[in-house]
């Protein structure tokens, strides 16, 4: 039986949305693993909309929901509707719009909240013992829902290869335990069913990013 | 030494820009063939700012280059400044965006114009002898500034799986050889260095359309 993945977005772009390749390299993993996949993003408001040359916020309002489905090409449901019962697990790609549109992480930092209706789900997932996938930023909403998981946000220890290696320790001050995972490799908890991989956390080339999303993938699959 | 490809894009979504996932495809395949790559598009106003949850225009505008850079994460540079001398190769990923953006074929069809300056730009390739790779719609260019070449952009009979077939008619009666291809796979024409895919010409599931345009990228460089 083909496993049934909801793949969640949050826009289209990595500094107002889901980030376009990772969320490529999720759809062409499962694909290639014959899931069956359904794309969900939030019919709300964006927290911002990005100029993404200059990497500055614009007046422009967009809609969380209809700029997803440029990634989905139109097949994306409300978040809404989504029902825990009828998927085997859930895995949800990174970019900013995960900081800002799923949760105020980027704002509030290790005081953030999670978009309540998220929340609800992924806690849902989490009792059912199904599966959650995540990359690059998106881990910080499991640091939120499950206190004590395990997980990677990629190194520790800033350089030009790691930018963003102060997330590690925000990771630990929240609780969890941070596990140093390279960009080709995730991270699985067992105990937790929570499979993580750095993705654009690291400065790699994107064919190393689409090879560790596989590994993510590969082995959400496999807790499913 | 790395081979310098230009990758062009349109905008950023299937219905009025450039497709994400056959530009995602090209970037992780270019990457790990360890080609510099660097990215372009025009600094234009869209045709068209499409809701892709209903698939229709909207008031909304937007430009081509910082549309672009939500694929490019913000490394995108103006379509003017390309310099052919610079570049082993070119690479255009589909999506109407290349229909409307570089092209007006969405309105046209084979009475269709290329954008001037990328026609120019194309012509200097072919020109030089420096290969072009194409996918998706994107033939239609090479179809337009190199009458007679050799192309694919699917098969050319209609039915469930190649909803778009009636292109292939129109690539005949402009006066190319359409080669019925089928979606991992990848047409060559030696003659012009030329390389073609089909992509989402072909209702496949998206890991095909990920492995043909593989081929048309692996094909487009040993030509470089």
């Amino acid at each position: 039986m083909a496993k049934r993945v909801a793949v969640i977005l949050s826009g289209c772009g990595v500094y107002d949305g889901t980030e376009v390749h990772e969320a490529s390299a999720v759809l062409v993993h499962l694909s290639r693993a014959g899931a069956k996949v359904q794309m969900f993003a939030p019919n709300t408001e964006q927290m911002h909309v990005v100029n993404h040359c200059e990497g500055k916020p614009t007046e422009e309002k967009r809609n969380v929901l209809q700029e997803s489905a440029r990634i989905a090409r139109g097949d994306v449901t409300d978040l809404a509707k989504l029902e825990v019962s009828a998927f085997d697990a859930i895995i949800i790609p990174g970019g900013f719009g995960v900081a800002k549109n799923l949760s105020d992480w980027a704002v509030k930092n290790k005081d953030c909240t999670v978009q309540p209706h998220l929340e609800k789900l992924l806690k849902d997932f989490h009792k059912a013992g199904k599966p959650m996938g995540m990359c690059c930023i998106s881990p910080v909403l499991a640091a939120k829902i499950l206190p004590g998981c395990e997980l990677t946000v990629g190194q520790d220890k800033e350089c030009e290869k790691w930018p963003y290696a102060q997330t590690a320790g925000a990771m630990k001050e929240m609780g969890c335990k941070h596990v140093n995972t390279d960009v080709e490799k995730a991270h699985v908890d067992v105990k937790n069913k929570l499979v993580t991989t750095s993705a654009f956390m690291c400065n790699a080339p994107i064919h190393n990013v689409f090879d560790g999303i596989g590994v993510m993938v590969k082995e959400t699959l496999k807790l499913a």
